[in-house]
């Protein structure tokens, strides 16, 4: 598409819309403020302080209010069964950049397996002077450092690479988290086991039905992969490992091996049918592409959003949404209201952490009435720059599933609703 | 108490040692790894992998692990009614800074009330152009920031002035988290009003029945107060004020005032019975200090302690604990295991942020039948050191409840048991 295009609103009503919204379906969550009782509102005191609310209440563990029970991991509409089933982060209802452990988004191959923390172990054998079996004591007794990494799955916005098809961004980049991982830096556990010479790789098995192993670089595993027991300050859930899951910031989510069992090093990749049947990126030509493990630069305005439109809500609007790289720091996102015409730089907020999400804000004024094409574009510490999608297409052509990562298009409508478009589809 | 007497380990049995640790009450959480079973060890693939698990439930809300239940906020002991409760951090059983939001801490003066979003109104009233009242919705739409910040009740550790009285650390410090917090800047809302000149303070009121209402100069609300919509990327939670809490970075949890219904400016304190009938600092001659905010800088070792002794576990042992500081960031954690004879510095993990908890961690070699006198000493940015139970108790006495910082000491004992001490009681 040339400039001129790009100010031709004519040829923008030729957009692919999102086909959810466009079918109607319902945007999951979002709390409607109507007008509300005014018996409950100012100068009257409302009916829940007139009278004691329950006290510390008897349950070991909180829980949300019930007015916000809306917000949910979308259920399973995607392969619903046990061997391969998702969910999704409802990233429109997020604030900041921990994503709360009960709302992050799912992918299993084998269901998720009840692992009791007694009888778990952690082998790690092959090219080692000494192969050594770990217990969950073992590895909590051991130096361990605490560290925010976004996990997003490779696949996250694989639906979009023909054209736009969701219908709102928990579909279109949902299998996004971000949160406080605790444990050993795998390094000190290969330590302890001697790495033998000519070693370059190691395989890392899960302990569920499925047996996912993925083969990673020695030298990622001695920079800074984790093997860990913590999640936002308490044990990882079971749908992300529990007890003890790989942590391998800003690459795939798929070699973060949950329940993890068996670590095993040797001096070239294994070629499991995870990186040979999927997590490869089909090109153009037929080929295609295997150990891409780098989730690169990739951003999206999460407001406003196709669930959280401006409908009735002309004036001031605060552009915010996340930003993160695999390859370091985000250090700057662009913000364009027309598509990409102009674009001003969004204030990131602080701390702006290495291999974890980012949130930028910017303020805007929407008029009603006003047709708009939302955009966001990162930049990450690498000079790396997201592309476009027409670049990316250029590259990587429409066959992939995977880590597709280009300039998301949000387009508002003069009502205010907000749908799923492509420019330049 | 002096040198000398350091190195008197006589001297050590008369202190008093922590009330329940001494009549054997049960430490709260603590996976016990035992042998385990064989049949699910390696070589052997575990029970859990050998049939398929269930897909991605649905619920739309995620649970912890059947296996974490006995992690919990402990149930109350202290006031066990609905006009005043409490629950605690299980901080033992914590990773990293992010206190998951439903193992956070709790202090109700009314019971929780079950406040409903669309009635939900925000009143600015009194010194200003402007009276204005606010909607939910209205302040989503205005500019916000996301910050990671402590909470402390400023009676953490309050039963400990004239003694060591807990039997473990969620006791002593657990009336303490560090969420992400998400909102309006407070300024933002002020400047809509209109402040009066001549107006220097302003009263913020909680809607439960309690009506908790605390007056807060009006610099700190110009400088760093968010009015708090999100905890932990998701809605604040009814026990921390849904919809809407006040946060007051570094400043005692009771100003954090939840449920906030109403905000009024003016030009003096107003002297609310939560300003005058507590929330003040008894001081040894019979005077109070009033509007004592800050909680000064803190810290504590959560591991070992004794909810994790080492018993049965010599050898390496990673000593860990949270420091925090009110007035800013935390540069510096000494730990002692001679009770304060000699220090080494310990590592802060990254990032260490303003007025947020910040982990400090240091490598340690138990020997077993080994005592040792465990202490952490945390500095911040102002140059803040945090003092020890002798210096703290010449300035403010015995009588306080409130805002008591000094250096805590672990006794490891002999066998591994760690127990609540005081040096210098």
């Amino acid at each position: 598409m040339t400039k001129n295009q790009r100010g031709n609103s004519a040829s923008r009503r030729g957009f692919l819309r999102g086909a959810g919204a466009a079918a109607g379906l319902a945007a999951p969550g979002g709390i409607v403020l109507a007008a509300g009782n005014p018996e409950n509102q100012p100068p009257n005191l409302p009916e829940w302080g007139r009278h004691l609310g329950p006290g510390v209440i008897e349950e070991p563990y909180g829980a949300r209010s019930r007015h916000e029970t809306a917000v949910r991991r979308y259920v399973p509409w995607l392969t619903p069964d046990r061997v391969s089933s998702v969910s999704f982060t409802p990233l429109a209802e997020m604030h900041g950049i921990i994503t709360p452990s009960g709302l992050h988004f799912e992918r299993h191959h084998g269901g998720v397996p009840d692992v009791d923390p007694v009888d778990w172990r952690l082998m790690i054998h092959g090219m080692v002077e000494r192969p050594l079996v770990f217990t969950l004591e073992d590895l909590k007794r051991m130096p361990s450092v605490s560290r925010i990494h976004f996990l997003e799955c490779p696949a996250n916005g694989g639906m979009e690479w023909r054209g736009a098809q969701m219908s709102g961004v928990q579909f279109t980049h949902g299998m996004l988290a971000c949160s406080e991982w605790t444990g050993v830096p795998l390094k000190h556990l290969l330590a302890q086991c001697g790495i033998r010479d000519g070693a370059s790789w190691l395989l890392a098995e899960g302990g569920d039905a499925s047996h996912l192993a993925r083969s990673i670089p020695i030298a990622k595993a001695l920079d800074d992969a984790i093997v860990a027991f913590g999640q936002n300050g308490e044990a990882v859930r079971p749908q992300q490992g529990y007890p003890v899951r790989l942590v391998v910031p800003g690459w795939e989510g798929n070699v973060w091996v949950k329940w993890l069992r068996r670590i095993e090093v040797g001096d070239r990749p294994w070629f499991t049918r995870w990186e040979t049947r999927g997590y490869t990126d089909l090109m153009a030509n037929g080929t295609a592409r295997q150990f891409t493990f780098v989730n690169e630069v990739n951003s999206v305005i999460t407001q406003p959003c196709p669930e959280k439109p401006l409908s009735g809500r002309p004036g001031f609007v605060e552009i915010s949404g996340l930003a993160w790289s695999g390859a370091g720091r985000v250090t700057r996102v662009d913000v364009s209201v027309d598509g990409g015409d102009t674009w001003r730089t969004a204030a990131l907020e602080g701390p702006a952490l290495p291999k974890a999400v980012t949130r930028f804000r910017i303020p805007w004024e929407w008029r009603e009435g006003q047709r708009a094409y939302l955009q966001s574009r990162a930049m990450d510490e690498t000079g790396r720059v997201q592309p476009n999608i027409a670049e990316l297409r250029r590259v990587r052509g429409v066959e992939s599933i995977y880590h597709k990562n280009s300039i998301h298009t949000w387009l508002v409508e003069p009502d205010g609703g907000v749908v799923n478009v492509q420019i330049d589809a």
